[in-house]
C-alpha cells in the first residue's frame, strides 16, 4: 500500500473520530511479524517488533510509540506525526501520554462480530488494562469496531480507482481462461494455467493457492471451499472458477460459468440456461435493491427467496462480503440471519462499500452455476465494478 | 510444514497436557487469512475461513470443529482424528462437544508474556466466554501458555535436524558474501546480493526484506532494526550482516562481522580486535553456562556485565531470543529483567530449545562488533548449531 492512500486513510479516521465522537482511537500492537493486527497494513505500513501503539485522535494528533530501535524507521515514513521511542518500559510514555491527552473515551481493537476490528490479543488486552488501571481510563475504553468498519468500508476515490483496475486485470485473465478451456483438461490442469498467468504478469493471489483459483467442473464437484482435483472437463458439463488477485494493496474477487456443449447441441440445454437466468437475474435484483441504509440480510433475502421460488436448495453461505485490502473485508456483509456471522448482517449498509454478490445453484446432472460480481454503493444505488456476465459462456 | 511434523507435534501436545495435567486445550480461530493464531502454522497446518476450534485433550482424542464447507480439506489431511462440520452455528456443536468431554481445565491462547502463545483475540475471547456462559466451563478456563511454550521449544529430532540445515545454508551465503565484499560497495548492493542468491536457492526470508539482511558498515551506523543504506564499504571499516532464511517451515538468524583492512595493514587495530574478542569471548562464557535449569537473565547479565567491565556500553536489546517456525519463537528468552519483557527472563530454560546469542558492542571509529550464533540445550549444557566465529573475517 502506497504511504500516500495510508496518509490518506489516517486522515479519514481523524474524520471518523469527530463524526463518532471519540477521543482517542489506539492500535496496540508488538511482533507484527508474527500477529498482525489487519489494520496496521491501513494505518501504519510499517511491522513493530516490540510493543508499540500507533494513536489517532479527535483533535488531529497522531502519535506513534515505538521501541528505540526502529524509531528511524517510522520517523522516515512520516505518517504519524510525533514518533515517541522507548528502551525499557512502554508502559511508562504510554501511560504519560495518554493523562496528557485526557479522552474521555478510548477505542481499541476488539469486536466479537467483525474479524478486520479485532486486532487486539487478549493477553494484549489484559496487559493494556494492567497498564490504566488505577488511572481511571481503564473505564473508558469502547471497541473501535465503529471506527474501522466505516474506515475500511468507505472506499476513497484512490482505492476505487485502484479497485476497479484489479477487477480489470482478473476479468482479462477470466478471458484467457475462455479461450484456454477444452475437454479433457483437468481442474488442475486450468488453475494451474492460470497461477502461471498471473504470477507472469506480477499480481499476486486475493486469497491462498491452494484454492485460487478454485475451479469445479461437472455435476456434484467439490464443495465451494476445495482446491481443483484431477477431475476432468467433458462435454456437457458446466465449469466454474472462483479466482482473485491482489493488486497495489488491494483484492479482486469474481466468478464466471463456462457451459461445455454437447456434440449437436448449439446451446445449452433448458436446465442448464434457467439455472444460469436465475443466478444472473437474482444478482441483476439485489443490484436493484441495494443502496446505502439498507441490511445485508434484505439482500441475502432477496437473492435466496428467488432461488428457492425457482425450486432450486438455497446456497450454503452468504450472499456476498466486502472486498478491500482483505478479500473479505469491512464489518457488514450479505449475510443470513446465522448464528455464526454474528451482527453482520444487520448492519446498514454505507456508500462507497464495496461488495461481491455470489449466489449459486446446483443445475442436477450438468454441475454449479454461480457469479460472483463486484459493486459498489453510491449515494442512491450501486455501481458494477465488474463487467456483470450476462449470457453463458459456451466452450 | 510437512504433515508429518505436524502430527508429530499434536502428539508432542497431548504428552505436555498429560504432564502438566490440562484436560483439553481449544485453538479457537476465524478468517485465518486476515489474522492467524501463530500456532496454527504448528498443530492445524491447513486455514479456516469460519469459525473452527481445534481442541486437543488430554486423553488423545483430537477433534475439529469447522465450517462444512471446508471438512474436507481437514478430513484430507488426516491431522485430527474427529472432524465436525457445521452450517449456521459453531456454538451449538462446541457447546456440546466441551459438555460431553468434561474438562477440569481448558486451555485457551491467550497470554501476557509470549505472543506466540497470545493468539486469541479479544473479541473472541468475549465470544467464547459466552458460549460456555451458565455451563459451569466458563470457570475452567486457563492460559495455553505453559502448554504452547514447552511445544514450541522443545524441538523434536526432525525439527533440530532442519534448523541444523537452515544454519548450515544460511552460513554458505555469509561465505559466499565473504567472496563479494570490497570497498566502494553499498550496504544496498550486499543486501540485494544475499537476497539474489536466496531467492536463486528457493529459500524464503527470516523475516522482512526490508531488513533481511541488514548491512551495517563503519561507524554510527545505523540501529540495529533499520533497513541498509547507500553507504559505502570503506577501508578500516567494520562491517556487519544479520540475516536468517525461511527454510522448511523454521528460521535461521545469524550475524558476522567483517573487518576491511586499510593500505598496509596485515591484520586489523588493536581496538577493532579486541571489541571482537570480547563479544567472541562472552559468547563462548554464555554457551558454558547455559543449560535447562537456568533462566534467560542469568545469560544476559553474562555476556552484559563482561562487555560493560571491558569498557563498553551495554547492548540495547536481549542477549538472544528462542528460535523456531518463527525468528522470535517460544516463551523464554535470554532478556534483561526490562519491564517490556514480561516473565520471559525469568523463566526456567529447558532442553531442546534452540537459542540465538547475539552481543553488540561500538568499536569507536571503526564500527560496530557483533556475531550472532545459535545454540541448543542438551541435558546437560548447549551444542552449537552455527559453526561459530572465532576470528574477524578479514577483507
Amino acid at each position: 500500500m502506497s504511504l500516500e492512500i495510508i496518509k490518506e486513510k489516517v486522515a479519514q479516521a481523524v474524520d471518523i473520530l469527530n463524526e463518532k465522537n471519540i477521543d482517542m482511537w489506539v492500535t496496540f500492537v508488538q511482533e507484527t511479524k508474527v500477529l498482525k493486527d489487519p489494520i496496521m497494513d491501513m494505518t501504519v505500513g510499517d511491522h513493530s517488533t516490540w510493543k508499540s501503539a500507533f494513536i489517532i485522535n479527535k483533535d488531529g494528533d497522531t502519535t506513534a510509540i515505538v521501541g528505540d530501535m526502529e524509531l528511524e524507521n517510522f520517523v522516515k515514513s512520516g505518517v504519524y506525526k510525533n514518533i515517541v521511542g522507548y528502551l525499557k518500559s512502554f508502559k511508562e510514555p504510554f501511560v504519560e501520554y495518554v493523562k496528557k491527552k485526557n479522552p474521555e473515551k478510548i477505542a481499541i481493537n476488539f469486536s466479537v462480530n467483525s474479524v478486520l476490528s479485532d486486532g487486539l490479543t487478549h493477553g494484549m488486552y489484559l496487559l493494556l488494562m494492567d497498564y490504566l488501571k488505577g488511572t481511571g481510563y481503564e473505564n473508558k475504553i469502547v471497541s473501535a469496531e465503529e471506527i474501522i468498519s466505516p474506515l475500511r468500508g468507505r472506499k476513497s476515490d484512490k482505492e476505487l480507482a485502484i479497485m476497479q483496475e484489479a477487477v480489470h486485470e482478473t476479468l482479462k485473465i477470466f478471458d484467457m481462461v475462455t479461450d484456454y478451456i477444452k475437454p479433457g483438461l483437468s481442474e488442475k490442469d486450468i488453475a494451474e494455467y492460470v497461477l502461471n498467468v498471473t504470477k507472469g504478469k506480477g499480481f499476486g493471489l486475493a486469497w491462498d493457492e491452494e484454492t485460487c483459483p478454485a475451479v469445479f467442473t461437472g455435476p456434484n464437484p467439490s464443495n465451494p471451499h476445495s482446491g481443483p482435483t484431477d477431475r476432468k472437463i467433458e462435454k456437457g458439463h458446466l465449469i466454474n472458477m472462483d479466482f482473485g488477485i491482489y493488486y497495489k494493496g488491494y483484492c479482486s474477487d469474481l466468478q464466471r460459468t463456462w457451459y461445455v456443449l454437447n456434440d449437436g447441441e448449439t446451446k445449452a440445454p433448458d436446465a442448464v440456461q434457467k439455472g444460469f437466468d436465475v443466478i444472473k437475474d437474482s444478482i441483476q435484483m439485489v443490484a436493484d435493491a441495494i443502496k446505502p441504509g439498507v441490511t445485508g440480510v434484505e439482500m441475502d433475502d432477496i437473492a435466496r427467496n428467488y432461488i428457492i421460488k425457482n425450486g432450486y436448495p438455497e446456497y450454503p453461505h452468504g450472499l456476498g462480503h466486502q472486498v478491500g485490502k482483505e478479500v473479505h473485508d469491512g464489518g457488514a456483509g450479505l449475510f443470513p440471519r446465522w448464528e455464526k456471522y454474528g451482527n453482520a448482517p444487520f448492519l446498514k449498509l454505507e456508500e462507497r462499500q464495496v461488495f461481491t454478490i455470489e449466489p449459486r445453484l446446483p443445475v442436477e446432472g450438468y454441475g454449479v452455476s454461480t457469479l460472483e460480481e463486484e459493486v459498489y454503493l453510491t449515494k442512491a444505488g450501486c455501481k458494477f465494478i465488474s463487467n456483470p456476465q450476462k449470457e453463458l459462456i459456451l466452450v
